[in-house]
């Protein structure tokens, strides 16, 4: 089970039996739009404030996990799901419409994996048969919670990151068909000293080197052993910083099997600055895309790794560096 | 290990080993000082915020726990804790100290359990072999952040409750000595409709009234199995309407067995309003004094049910309800 300090085999092959992704307008004009389950054209979804709209847009996507696993909800036995939003409100207003038992998650943009990594553990272990997990972002309440007013027309710079407007979810099983979720890695802080909060992927590149290091040395894997290897979300920036240290490091990987979830869901055309990110990043693009291309036998073998930047408006105005973490997942094809 | 749909049986009996609690000056001067490792006269710790105060005080009590456990921190596989301020940074921070793996969580008051009852679960299935895990508020950055600055001298009603300064940590271990951690049933968010952030103990109390009926139920016991099952944190009027609702359901609770943490922790001529609350409270409350109560033999059995008030600020202000959770784990001696 436990292997090495920070990972965990699944030796039963817990599996992702469905899944749930939602987007917004921005997102039905990017790269991915066909892996979506449903894309919304009104960034406000008909409600009167964005939290609402980040609510609906995740109730949405587990509402269609659960129909698309041919599931009532009542059988989900727990829901382990964060966001971005101040004491993660969203998400916990969606456990109460979904109703199952709820632990709330706080890991940034990584919590996609630590909620992958946990429903995975728990399935695994007999805990639960099905778990609900996920995690999601809406870009204009982040926006006004962590920046300014969009109105204010504020400037950034080219390292900033564009928020997602998204929701993915997975429900995680014994029973059932799907890729099996195989093992994870458990990320711990790492923190170089960075403080700007206009470049998080800089800040968050050498947190995903650990986790990736670990996770090899302690599988006792060669990179070359997974077909992609997915970072969420380092963006331009952190992805070729993240790479030239791996290189560094003397771990080889393939430069065309690592890639990054900020860096493939919207156009080249789209001003979204060195990348996507968000909460609900890597949980779309891997709840869609990735698991898509899985489907059609393009990826048999591939690690998420879920990188999230721990700070607050607070923690930036009190001069704070920015701790940063993540956690991954490998996600195996058997069937292909 | 699943028993009905949402309690967890522990049948390896993983054991709380070692503990840390570390309070402020209010919290000196209340009736559970001496169940206290460490208590700072100074509600600034020598920092030069409030919120690098709750860091440090909850630093702290992670050394604690790890010094009075004889282990050294390198041996902690995981830390699963959380608190109330925005994007739980002080225990972020407080997790790049420890350098452990570490998952964040939110439940607002609800923490303590919620860490407890994953980290007994993942003790318990061998996915660790010492797992910390907590949580901590400060009063006066949380009343920064859900309030007004205090120089304000804002009026509050007796319906209010007061947030604890304090640090509670656990180290959960399938080796060594200490009270066994047997089960836990796990919360799902109730939601009564009520949305007055001054009065957070009625909002609670169904929540917390919904996890005991299903511990009970779902075990199969009789509440005369605990000698104590402590609510964390409903306060007098969150008690009352919880002991009236557990009546009403026919659920026959020794009003003398059913305390609630936050009526623990204070002096009755301290001016708490109706009792004290907070992520730490909980905490402190369990992993200080009842664990001090069990190592002394006064307490056989417990029941923690720490419920949590998932509001923030922002949807206050939006007038939404608030959603309750609570979550139970229930913790024996068997040495005694």
């Amino acid at each position: 089970m436990l292997k090495g300090h920070r990972t965990w085999i699944f030796d039963q092959k817990p599996k992702i039996i469905s899944t749930g992704t939602v987007g917004g307008p921005f997102e039905a004009e990017g790269m991915l739009a066909d892996d979506f389950d449903y894309l919304h054209s009104d960034l406000w979804l008909k409600q009167d404030s964005y939290e609402k709209a980040h609510r609906v847009m995740l109730e949405e996507a587990c509402e269609k996990a659960i129909n698309k696993g041919d599931l009532e909800k009542e059988k989900i036995q727990l829901f382990l799901a964060g966001d971005l939003i101040n004491q993660i409100t969203p998400t916990s207003f969606a456990a109460e419409t979904l109703g199952a038992p709820y632990f709330g998650l706080f890991g940034a943009c990584s919590t996609s994996m630590e909620g992958l990594a946990l429903a995975a553990y728990i399935v695994n272990t007999k805990g639960a048969n099905y778990i609900l997990t996920g995690a999601s972002s809406h870009n204009s309440a982040v926006e006004k919670q962590f920046r300014y007013p969009t109105e204010y027309g504020g400037q950034k710079p080219p390292t900033a990151q564009w928020t997602v407007t998204g929701a993915g979810v997975a429900i995680v099983s014994d029973h059932g068909k799907g890729p099996s979720i195989t093992s994870a890695t458990l990320g711990r802080v790492v923190n170089m000293g960075l403080s700007d909060p206009f470049n998080m992927g800089g800040a968050m590149a050498p947190a995903a080197v650990d986790t990736i290091e670990t996770h090899l040395k302690e599988r006792g894997i060669d990179p070359s052993y997974y077909d992609l290897i997915a970072t969420g979300d380092l963006g331009h920036i952190g992805r070729e910083v993240s790479f030239d240290l791996l290189k560094k490091h003397g771990v080889a990987i393939d430069e065309k099997k690592y890639q990054d979830c900020g860096l493939m869901i919207y156009r080249e055309k789209q001003p979204v600055f060195a990348g996507a990110s968000g909460t609900g990043c890597s949980a779309v693009v891997t709840y869609g895309h990735l698991l898509n291309r899985m489907k059609k036998g393009e990826i048999k073998r591939m690690l998420v790794v879920a990188t999230g930047a721990l700070l607050s408006p607070l923690t930036v105005q009190q001069n704070e560096t920015i701790p940063c973490i993540a956690h991954a997942v490998s996600i195996e094809n058997e069937d292909v």
